[in-house]
This record gives structure tokens, sequence and C-alpha cells, in this order.
């Protein structure tokens, strides 16, 4: 047995323990975790130092510093958050079905949870605490690698969280950090079949694509979304400004963030010259097509094929004008990640077809892509979205990380 | 690109018409599905006859010879069991919850087709109408690739049902069948990332690792059990045979057959004795541990840890004397294969702690393990039994070869 092996098996012994255990047990677990992480903040702050000492060290971007550290105040947050998971719904034990059949079987399918959840993700330490805690709250396990930037803060976390779950009696193997943030541990997570029952990827493209390409485990594949707004030839020309602005803009580092903007040649100049100014003062930089140069002129940089295929998580747009809503869902189909997509239309017959026709989890009219996510969905809590279609698709919560279970119960029956 | 990305490219354009197609046009494919098997029978019967003094030639056992061997009545039984999926009610469209948010944002959960299906599978050349009928219904192009034992009746079968689909104004790319039946061709299927949406294999355990080990598209695990009959202390004996033999005799070749007694040594004897002689008329190999042979005597063969392991598919069964339900739960936790696992007990105390705990898709009390099965659970067809935890579990209907979008509308709504 590999170290992975090792932890992912203690993780699924501990799990047969939490699986059997109340709603109640389990929200206590929640609560003290809460309460201990603000108790031990000075240490998680003390050792959170020291990995950003490393950071700054090892020359990783500010931006990159910023994600990676946490103060008072943000402990603070990720205690509150971590109370907001106790006050949700347990979906364990949900009926999801069921009957009795002619011959007198009865038959229950009732919601069990996965078993071991393994997360491998970056920077931020908060999403050791958030990814816990939505798996423990739903009878998980889990197995956390977090990024190597991260390992003093996370180890601290996960120390005080394992510390609380065993106050209050469950087995502190419930929540298992691996320290050693090699390429291999990573590796071994993804082949360590029969003892994580999924693995959940959070993080840039390149690490979900590895995971894709070699995990033999089951997978939920996240995030990565190339999110486009048409604006239609009928579009509200103002709503369409407010509209694009805002799913750019307003937190362009997210896979919510729209990154590409199609426009309906009639629309065209009334909507590029509209969208402009706010744009500049963002410091958006446009990558335009052909016929979006001559409008906007040629301070604009040619947009590649690539750009269009490029999900740039930056203030970076490209644009491209259309000659139809055909056009324009050919596009999409070629270019978009099944993520988020959005027209911005006056007409009903358009607004129908592109949701019928758009193969993407959220499909919007006439509104930011950015609502796509678990809080504004009203599922509470988020541990990911997904972008693949099996299991779950779009915003993931705690019912996403359960299975079901037929329970039959019989007086001798046979077939 | 490769041939079968060629072939699943092809589906994938042909699913983009489905999707969008209507229940009626559906069922008229599928019923015109019916009609033309019939009418072609004497064709695809020729066809299969190649096949079968292929297989002759090759040595291939009878019994495989059986399951490859088509006559007008199976044929007849083929085309009725695609008349009963036409009957089931349509899984498209149906709204899966939704609602509106505070910011009066409309949201709905529909549910979808996955898009493209891929099933490799082995001679049962049935399958080929069954799976490309079941993924027509849900809306869902298919790529089939079946063993090649029965590729000529496969090719048979798929050009009739092209054919049919394409009278009634569907793409015939809907269905799409793999001629080259080489290894190659199945690992290229389990790489099509992007154009299969789903890879569903079914046949033997050696398939099922093959793919998936070797499959980065997602895969839906189906079929083997290697199932338990555990026999509690206060079982009603006579209950307890006839649920063991049902569960080993009455269709051995099955997944959901049993493969493994256990017995609480306080039952032992009587369930030992009273079984023995309904297992002898079905000349059932018994290998027992060695309280098993203590009391049927030495002519019992002693079971290996590789009998307890294995999944016979065959008039064997492995049989082992436990102390404690305790001690069988931990035996069906190392051993089973999470499908199908049954208490015999009269104790409501066991009852209880055996479905709580026993990780399984179904978990039975006091009846056969042979019920799970989408007709028996009713789910009226079935494409697979999964015994994977994701997006899946147990038997696999219509609604499981379906996801769903979120379709959000709005008026101008940002975040």
């Amino acid at each position: 047995m590999n170290e992975i092996e090792k932890l992912a098996a203690a993780a699924k012994k501990a799990s047969v323990v939490l699986s059997a255990s109340g709603t109640m047990l389990r929200n206590k677990a929640v609560a003290a975790i809460a309460d201990e992480i603000e108790k031990n903040s000075a240490e998680i702050i003390a050792a959170n130092e020291l990995d950003i000492a490393a950071a700054r060290e090892n020359g990783i971007s500010e931006s990159l510093i910023d994600r990676l550290s946490l103060s008072e105040k943000r402990i603070y947050a990720i205690a509150e958050a971590v109370r907001d998971v106790c006050r949700l719904e347990d979906p364990i034990g949900k009926l999801d079905g069921g009957g009795v059949r002619p011959n007198g079987l009865q038959i229950r399918k009732v919601r069990v949870p996965l078993g071991v959840v393994g997360m491998i993700y970056e920077a931020r330490p908060n999403v050791t605490a958030d990814a816990a805690v939505l798996c423990l709250k739903s009878g998980n396990a889990c197995v956390l690698r977090g990024g190597k930037e991260a390992i003093r803060s996370n180890i601290a976390i996960a120390k005080t969280m394992r510390a609380a779950i065993s106050s209050v009696g469950l087995p502190e193997d419930c929540i298992t950090l691996v320290e050693d943030t090699s390429r291999q541990t990573a590796t071994d997570m993804m082949k360590a079949n029969g003892l994580i029952d999924v693995l959940i990827p959070r993080g840039g493209a390149g690490l979900i694509r590895s995971v894709v390409q070699n995990a033999t485990v089951p997978v939920i594949e996240t995030g990565t979304g190339n999110c486009h707004i048409y604006v239609d030839a009928t579009a509200d020309i103002d709503m369409a400004v407010r509209i694009a602005v805002n799913a750019k803009c307003s937190r362009p580092s997210v896979c919510n963030a729209a990154e590409s903007f199609l426009i309906h040649k009639d629309a065209a100049e009334a909507f590029l010259k509209a969208v402009k100014s706010p744009l500049d003062r963002y410091q958006v930089e446009i990558r335009g097509c052909s016929r979006t140069r001559e409008i906007l002129g040629d301070e604009i940089r040619k947009a590649t094929e690539e750009d269009y295929a490029t999900e740039f998580l930056d203030y970076k747009v490209s644009v491209l004008i259309v000659d139809s809503i055909e056009e324009a869902m050919e596009h999409i189909a070629e270019y978009g990640t099944k993520h988020s997509e959005c027209i911005v239309t006056e007409s009903y017959k358009n607004a129908m077809l592109f949701t019928e026709r758009v193969d993407a989890a959220a499909v919007y009219v006439n509104a930011s892509t950015r609502f796509t996510d678990g809080g504004e969905f009203g599922l509470g809590a988020e541990i990911g979205i997904s972008t693949q279609k099996l299991h779950a698709r779009g915003p993931m919560g705690l019912e996403h990380l359960t299975t079901v279970k037929y329970i039959v119960t019989g007086e001798g029956q046979t077939r």
C-alpha cells in the first residue's frame, strides 16, 4: 500500500462509522469545527504566515498571495461559512422513491453518502475547511490534497478540524489531509479505486485536464467556463450592455464570468459603441473580429482562433460579429465549455431556440452568466460547478455528494 | 480523426437533431424499428447463420452459440421488447425542480438527453436493438460496438434500424455501429472525449475492468455481482432455503445471482442439511469452509480465498459459517462488489443493522437477490445495472440516460 492508499483506507474505515451517524451528531461536529477554527485562529495565522513568506521567496504573484492569505477576518468568515453548512438540510436518509411491487416486495430508494470523497485543489486554504465540512455534513469522509503553497495553513486547519470532530466522538480520519504535495500523491489519488469513491478536482484547466485524463476512479469534472454573451438582433441594447459588463467585469477570475461576446450584425454598431466606455473603465482589453475593428477602430487587437478558445479569467474579452443566431450557436457549440451561455433578446422565438439548442449546464435569457452558483441557485452551498453531464451538472450542493441505495424488504419472495 | 472519432462526430451531429425532436417523432421511430426488424427477419437470420457457422469453426462453446443465435421467435421477441420501450414515459423535458429566486430570476431544471452514448458489449445481438432503442427513446444518439462473434448479425440489425429511423425523418447516424471489432476501436471509444458523453460497458468482468482502467470519457460501471445470502441465527430455515436456492439456481449466469452463502453458526447445521438436496438437484458444486465440511462431510471441496472473491456465474457456490452478523458484514465489505446483498432473518434489529451498514446498490431482507432488475423494480426497461455510486446506482432505466440543463430567464438581472 502506498501512502495515499493508507490514508484513503483509514478514511474509508472512518466513513463507515460516519455514514451510520445521525444528523444531530454530524451537525454537532460541524459546529465544533467552526468554534475550534475561531479558537485556533492565532495558530492558523502563524502557519499561514510561513506559507506567505515561502511564497514571497519563491516569487509567487501578489494576486496568488492574496488568495493564499488568512487574516482574523478571513478566518471568521470561514467559521461563519461552516456554520451556514450546519443550518442546511441533511440530504442523508431522504426517500427518493419506492413503493410496493405487485409481488409484495417493498422497495425504498434512500439517499446515502458516497463514502470517501477525494478533492485535489490549488492555493486557497479556505477550500480545506469548505470541502471538509460539506463532505462531513453529507456523511462522507474526505481525502484532501491542496496546493503546496498553502500546505502549512492546510495542516493547521486540518489538525484543528480533526480535533474538533474527535471531541464530539467521530473518528478523526473522517477528515484526512495529504501532507505530501508531490505530483505522485495526486496521481495515486487518481488511481485509488475501491478506496476513493469520487474525485473532484478544483482549480485551473491544466489540473482538471490532468485528472480527467489520468484518473481511473470516478471523477466529477468541474469548472472551466468559456462563457458567451450573445447579443441578438432584437436585443435591448441598454440591457445587453449591463449584462455584458456585469458578466465580464464583476469578477473576471471565476468560471461563470463571460469570456466572449457574440453580436448579431444588426445590433453590432449600437452595442459596441455603448459597451466600449464601461469596458474601458474596467480597462478590459477587447480582441475583435475584423468587423468589430471596423466599428471600434484598428487600435482593437485582432482576435485569433486561440482567443475564442481561451478562458481568459482576466480583464480581456473576445468579440465576434455574426450574421445569425444559428452562427452564434454554432460558435458556442465549437468553442464553449458547456458551462453557462446567455442570449440577450426581445424575440420570443429566438429565446426558445437558444435555450433548446445550446448544450450547457446553464442557459440564460436576459440575465448575467454570473448567477451560475450554488448560493444563487438556492442550493445553499457549493462544492464546485460540474461541467460534465453524468451525476451532476451545474452547481453541486450537498445532494450531489450522495448516492442511493435500494432497500428491499420481503417475506420470502423468490423470482 | 480516427474511424471512431468520425463515427462519433457523425453521431454527435445527429444527436443535436434528435435532442430537438419531440416525443411523438421518437416514438414513431421506435415503432418503425420494431416493424422493420420483423419485416427483415429473414435477412437478419441469414446474417446470424453466418455468425454461427464462423463461431462453430472457431470452436466457440455451445452455451455462447445459444446466446448468439437468433430465430424467428427470438426476433419477434426483440421487436416486442422494442414496442415495450415505445410505451414507456418519455424522460425528456421533465421538470426536475426550479422556481423563482428572490431577484426574480426564473430557474427551471429540465431533463435533457446526454448526447452520445457509447456501448461496448459482447456476444448477444439483441443488445444491439435494446441499447439503440433505449438511447433513441431518451433522445440520445448511440455508438454501438458489439462482439466480433455477432458482427454480421449486428450489421444486419443496425442497417434495419437505420433505415427505419431514416424513413420517419430522423438522421440515420442517430444509430451508429462500429463494424471494426478490433481492440483498437474499443480503445478509441474510451478516449473519444468531447464526442462520446458516456460509455457503458456490458459484459464480463474483464471487459468492464479494461474500460474502467483505460477510459478518459465518463464511464458507468455495470454488472459484476459477487452477491451474498446471509442466513442469520434467527432465520426461518425454510424461507432461507427457498431464497438461497432461487438466488443461486434460477439463472446462475446473471449478475444478480448469489455466489456465496454466509451462515450464522447457530443456523448452520439446520440450513446446510436442508439446502443440500435442492442444491444437489441443480448439481451445484459447494465449496465450503472447514466448519461447513464438518457438517456436510469431506466430499465438499474446501473453499479458497479466491473462491470467496469469485463471481462464478455458474452452478457453484462458496459457503462460510460465521460467528456473528458483524463477521458476515465484514466479509461482504471485503469480498462483495456492492451489487445485491441479502439477509434472511426474523430479527428486527439485525434487519435494520444489515440494511443500514451494508454498502450495496440493493440490500434485501428476506427476498432473493434476483429481483435487482429494471423490470422487477418497475423502471420498465434496463440499459444495465450500475455498481458504481456516481450518476446511477442499481438498475438503470431511461431516466439514467438523461442529464439536466438549467434554463434561467430574466429581465436584465446582474450580480
